[in-house]
């Protein structure tokens, strides 16, 4: 299997990716829209992008390019981002000054690395390219937030890790393809569809799903900017499309929504462990 | 009224607290956990949180706070982010060799700085910091990406505006008191409640709402981390608590859902124009 990615080896998209599919060649893309494109050329055989955060969120963004573009979801996995402080071997805690990273393990690190007084913190847009600049220049009070599997590749040490300041961040990527997973291994399916608003507009659309016993692991509005009374919504139904009902009520759902767009119809994650955590 | 933020003065927290009354009197906070004591301190009348934008989705951090600490939302507004380039006047934008930002700011505009080549990108904690340092250092070419009122505090040229990945960037905020805002002005209420993950719980949940012709401006789901299988929702319901129909349809929710905690009854916000800008 091969797996587009967008970031740098060593990125966390890539470890998600590879804690779903242990050994599968990776192929590293500049944008989101790369990876899209990679996957539909087929260049690759799977994309992976980030859907939602605990702490921040669904990255409304890649729902954007889920329901612009035509490929479906087959699949889904969910990682701890754990970020590390890294440095070469050798390099004591107290001897760093300069430490560099993406601006969003940056964010993320806030607390951390106010704490570091004295220590200038340099913005990169490629984790990889900061734990490169760690690894070779010639400094040795030089360190780079990123992840372990980023130490792994280019020969650093970790000299702390879990330095987020919430530590419960976890991620949840999705996998695209160019066309759909086998129905019968299917055992979740996610929409988008749109509503006016008015009241009672979304118990209706819902009845689809609890007239028939289908379960939602996600439901979420969010208003359509320059349409002020319309909503869409993204709901993830805990069936997959073999499920005689999951069809019903997906053409059930279409009497009231004004458009209705299935996402994929995939096998649900099972965490390995109970609390997931990266490698 | 006097308003405390999360930030130093020129961050998007205060032009959002600005923007709602014009004149307040404002008082930077390190952190939003700060806010909420300021607020239930009396130090301020009003603390400011953000809590949704148009691409990233729901800051759940700030659900959390809402929830464990007593403060009721009084009031919201919205604002849109718009990243400028600033630096001191008479620098050209060719000449800009060093850009500062928050590391926030610098992930929104990533698109924009990778473009500008051969630009060191360096992260401070502070965006008042990164127009200070543009303003004060000796150095003719060192920018920070910055709100237009942090150029206006620290006079310095707008060089670009709009610099941001996506244009389209809105964070709603809300406002936060010791005491709830006057019943008779609400026009919104908001919502936390639990329900355990079976079919058809939603759905008896939102019957609530639906069958007393109250509308939802938002629905979101969550999963509690650590319990598997039960879920918290958001809820924004266009009612006040004046509403006879508003307090029985939360006693009629109380019925399914494992708790419920209503986070404050206030008027909604009216765009004084149709697509809102920051000044």
């Amino acid at each position: 299997m091969r797996i587009a990615f967008q970031g740098e080896p060593g990125a966390y998209s890539e470890a998600a990716a590879l804690r779903f599919s242990p050994g599968a060649e990776v192929l590293p893309c500049r944008s989101f829209e790369d990876v899209f494109a990679a996957v539909s050329q087929g260049r690759v055989s799977r994309g992976i992008l980030p859907m939602e955060n605990s702490i921040g969120g669904s990255i409304h963004r890649n729902y954007d390019l889920l329901v612009e573009n035509e490929l479906p979801i087959v699949g889904e996995v969910e990682l701890a981002v754990d970020h590390c402080l890294l440095a070469r071997p050798g390099t004591d805690l107290g001897d760093v000054k300069v430490v560099y990273s993406h601006p969003q393990a940056l964010a993320q690190c806030e607390e951390y690395l106010r704490r570091m007084q004295g220590v200038e913190v340099i913005a990169v847009y490629d984790t990889a390219g900061a734990a490169k600049m760690a690894a070779e220049g010639s400094r040795r009070d030089v360190a780079a937030v990123a992840s372990r599997r980023a130490a792994e590749l280019f020969d650093l040490a970790v000299l702390e890790e879990g330095i987020q300041d919430y530590q419960t961040n976890i991620t949840r990527f999705v996998f695209i393809a160019r066309g759909p997973s086998p129905a019968e291994e299917a055992t979740k399916t996610s929409l988008v569809f749109a509503l006016k608003s008015e009241p009672g507009a979304l118990f209706k659309a819902l009845s689809c799903f609890a007239l028939r016993n289908i379960n939602m692991s996600k439901l979420e509005s969010r208003p359509i900017r320059g349409r002020r009374w319309e909503y869409m919504f993204y709901v993830d139904l805990d069936v997959g499309r073999q499920s005689v009902d999951c069809g019903r009520a997906i053409t059930h759902l279409t009497e009231y929504a004004q458009w209705v767009r299935t996402l994929g119809s995939y096998p649900g994650w099972t965490a390995p462990d109970p609390s997931p955590v990266a490698d």
